[in-house]
């Protein structure tokens, strides 16, 4: 039997491991055939040691090369997207085309320019010159930077080659990849590629590195190492909160993206004649990748009534007729299953859906349910617990005062969005529930769904506990999302020849804004 | 008996509590008359309730009038200065003048001052518009913030005037201050100013809140309590990190400055024939205030040798002859005790000092400690533990390898400094060593103390854990320090007449710089 090695201190190895593991194509539930290593701790050690040095090696390195890396390595995943698009789909059931293909590959690349050019420019350091008293600072690198990539994206938030990988690189940090092990040959190909980018752009040997899995107690261990500067983890709540709390007995900085319902809202103006759009537009976004989507609505909130009922009938309707995509994984699968349980325990009832299709591979009816304002408000814990995939709850509010009581029980979520009428007469209720949901949310939308997430500098990919770990970091949108990966670095009456080269008196690169004395400037 | 007031909703009413405390004068041990409330929850219920209407109301307001507010309250201070230098000497034991009035509390006007200025500017929200997706977000009010202040800074760190505090309205958040209990009558004239300005700008009656104390669990809950936005809190390790599990617990962001021994390194040639003028300049630094500053100088690293013998036999002789300011409290003398005692246990030598002194006030000797580095590196916890007051340790160093293998046990700490020769002779061994303290701390200093941290935009008042809890944030330093009580808020297609001010096509502010489409522009 062969095994998949790791990469590690620059180069593919043969991974200290006792058991290994295989990757299923969910469409299909067969077993793919190619092994992967659990590492035990000595690979860690050994990624940890070589993290260490690669980090100090970086510091001297002009972020020129930083950039030249991002690049080099956006090119070969374009020349490589073909194998990689495949094991992709293999391994996640998603379409190799449009999805894959011409959405999340070129999206992954993008994320890699994107960065590149912030690296390029460095006004994100945010340097400041205090000349009169010689004190000056910059956002430094934190790392090493570990990274775990989530199951539901398997190119633009891998851990070796998403948001995270980007944004930490392009801060200057050494990066330890934890591939997910739902497409770990995925993950293999593109970390093949950033090794060669690393080598046609002479980084450090150990910046980049990767292992497949290691053991929970390991994963612990890893996220509580000194050498470790910080910890990005997307994924579910479970597992983020378990890992948070070593990060935290460690005091250690560390960014989650765990769970988010992204409330929708329609208010009443918004239905009225336009119910079967909304629902299509609405099951659209629900559906995307079988729900599978950090930002996939899982709680409509909307007035009861005659319009009401007229969208439930009509998503009802679409979500019978459309054919479920497959889900990530037998466990997703169960989870799902549980989770569709668990509401209808707590109050909710079924209108669609609601049982697995029993076909190859992982799939599961598209469902529907609803619930009562009341009945969301007697079990409010319980009926907006995150349930990952093809299921959704509408729930049904008598009045204003209901809508804020429910919002106020609110938890953190990344997005919140609310549809009203084009011509005032839902204002008034708007001006009342906006402040109660602004404060819920780190995305707040009008008349739009909150999937498709733009690669925006004014993105917020994030929002209040426990959507994530702090409501004022963002993991999509550059060059934001690099200053989770910094150190706010002061040097204070040191000798000119001394200092990193962006806070001397004079700087080479011509569009760096820097604040000098209070003024920002540049050139 | 007769109990001062707490500061609740805009006005001064008696506390619920069954338990009160009192100050001392610690030049003295004279305890002094007034009795001043430990609340029960139920005053902590009220603040939070008026803390949470203040800040919606707060984020209708223009940041002039926060402005304004932190502009006459910096006036009043100023009007009220005699009052408040009065009761913070008699409760702190520190010199009227000097400390109190010519540098403290011009420090704390000043700082809000800055403040003021920076809200009135806008620019630190970094306002970001993606015009062609309408995209927009910015730095929005995290609040309400709770703040615990320290003990060692009556005027300048305190909850209800220091730094977090000017920075955390500065942002725009309502504030629940948390008095330290050894100088309640200072933070009670204070609050009156506070209550005054924020009545005279017009700004919502629960902006402003001060308690004197609280109980553990009520302090415990008040941290983790889902009204709370941020806390920010400056004290011992132990303190801060039995209040950093409850914020972790809630995922609630908490900013903490704990330890620090601010290690002072002097290389080899900085020495030889000024062992006398940076004997003078090290005590001078580990004296003032008795020590008592978060950057105080606790670890000093030499070179051993005759100029190590020189330094420490000068230093001794001046830890000798100068009469030690009183301590702070009878718990901060007990802890000093304990502190040294615990370094002798752990094999450091006694020089200087080592007893309390049998006058009226908490006074102890100033004590000088010596260990070898491979004494240092065998009990390396107990030897970088904090001894907060006037003690220093000063380990001699047998070479470059032992240098580096201290550095590399060393914890994180807020600053360090590195004094050299002037003609290139260290210049090897400071680049071998400089990438190590880097990583330990927030402010490298070259040839000079790290007391007196001056409030510059450059400044990092910060660093590695346990230091504080975020090597990314500063707490001193306008705007920077602004940015912990933010949370990023993305609008995303939301109609421009409900989107925040500052968010707007045009800007009315012609000062605030604005990220539009990737440039930065203003007016």
């Amino acid at each position: 039997m062969e095994t998949a090695p790791i990469l590690i201190d620059g180069r593919w190895r043969e991974a200290k491991s006792e058991s290994t593991f295989q990757a299923t194509n969910p469409a299909t539930g067969e077993r793919l055939s190619t092994h992967y290593p659990v590492s035990e701790w000595a690979d860690c050690e050994d990624a940890l040691s070589s993290a260490v040095i690669a980090q100090k090696q970086l510091r001297e390195l002009p972020s020129e090369r930083i950039a030249a890396f991002l690049s080099a390595y956006a090119g070969r995943i374009e020349s490589a997207a073909a194998s990689i698009v495949a094991a992709a789909s293999l391994e996640t059931g998603l379409p190799a085309t449009p999805r894959l293909r011409d959405v999340e590959l070129p999206r992954t690349t993008n994320q890699l320019r994107q960065a590149a050019e912030a690296a390029r420019e460095e006004s994100w350091k945010q340097a400041m010159l205090d000349l009169p008293r010689n004190i000056r600072s910059f956002l430094a690198p934190i790392g090493p930077v570990l990274v775990f990539g989530p199951n539901n994206f398997p190119l633009a938030f891998n851990g070796i080659s998403g948001g995270d990988f980007a944004a930490a690189i392009a801060a200057g940090n050494a990066v330890i990849a934890k591939a997910h092990p739902l497409h770990p040959e995925t993950t293999r190909l593109l970390a093949e590629q950033a090794q060669m980018a690393a080598i046609e752009t002479g980084l450090p040997t150990g910046t980049v590195q990767m292992l497949y899995a290691v053991s929970n107690d390991d994963g612990l261990r890893l996220v509580g190492d000194p050498r470790i500067g910080a910890v990005a983890f997307t994924g579910s709540r479970a597992a983020g909160l378990r890992l948070k709390r070593a990060a935290d007995e460690a005091g250690k900085p560390m960014y989650l993206e765990m769970s988010s319902i992204n409330p929708v809202i329609f208010l009443p103006g918004s239905l009225v004649g336009s119910e079967d759009r909304l629902a299509r537009e609405l099951a659209d976004s629900c559906l995307a990748a079988a729900g599978q989507f950090c930002t996939s609505p899982n709680l409509i909130l909307v007035w009861e009534g005659r319009s009401a009922e007229a969208l439930l009938e009509a998503v009802a309707a679409i979500f019978h007729e459309r054919t479920p995509q497959p889900l990530l994984s037998l466990a997703g699968l169960q989870q799902l299953e549980a989770g569709v349980a668990s509401l209808i325990g707590a109050g909710a009832q079924l209108i669609a859906g609601g049982q697995r299709i029993e076909e190859p591979g992982y799939r599961y009816a598209n469902t529907l349910l609803r619930a009562t304002g009341k009945e969301f408000l007697a079990a409010s814990d319980a009926l907006q617990r995150e349930v990952f995939g093809n299921a959704t709850m509408v729930v049904t509010v008598a009045d204003v005062s209901e809508f804020e009581a429910i919002l106020a029980l609110m938890e953190g979520n990344l997005t919140g969005s609310i549809y009203s009428d084009g011509f005032g007469a839902d204002d008034e209720i708007y001006d009342r529930i906006e402040p109660l949901l602004r404060r819920k949310v780190g995305r707040l939308l009008n008349d739009k769904m909150p999937t498709g997430v733009a690669v925006s500098a004014a993105m917020q990919h994030g929002g209040p506990f426990p959507a994530t770990s702090h409501p004022g970091f963002t993991s999509v949108g550059i060059p934001a999302s690099m200053k989770r990966f910094a150190a706010l670095e002061c040097y204070d009456g040191v000798r000119e020849g001394r200092l990193p080269a962006i806070l001397r008196d004079a700087i080479a690169n011509p569009r760096t804004w820097r604040s000098i004395d209070g003024a920002w400037v540049r050139g």
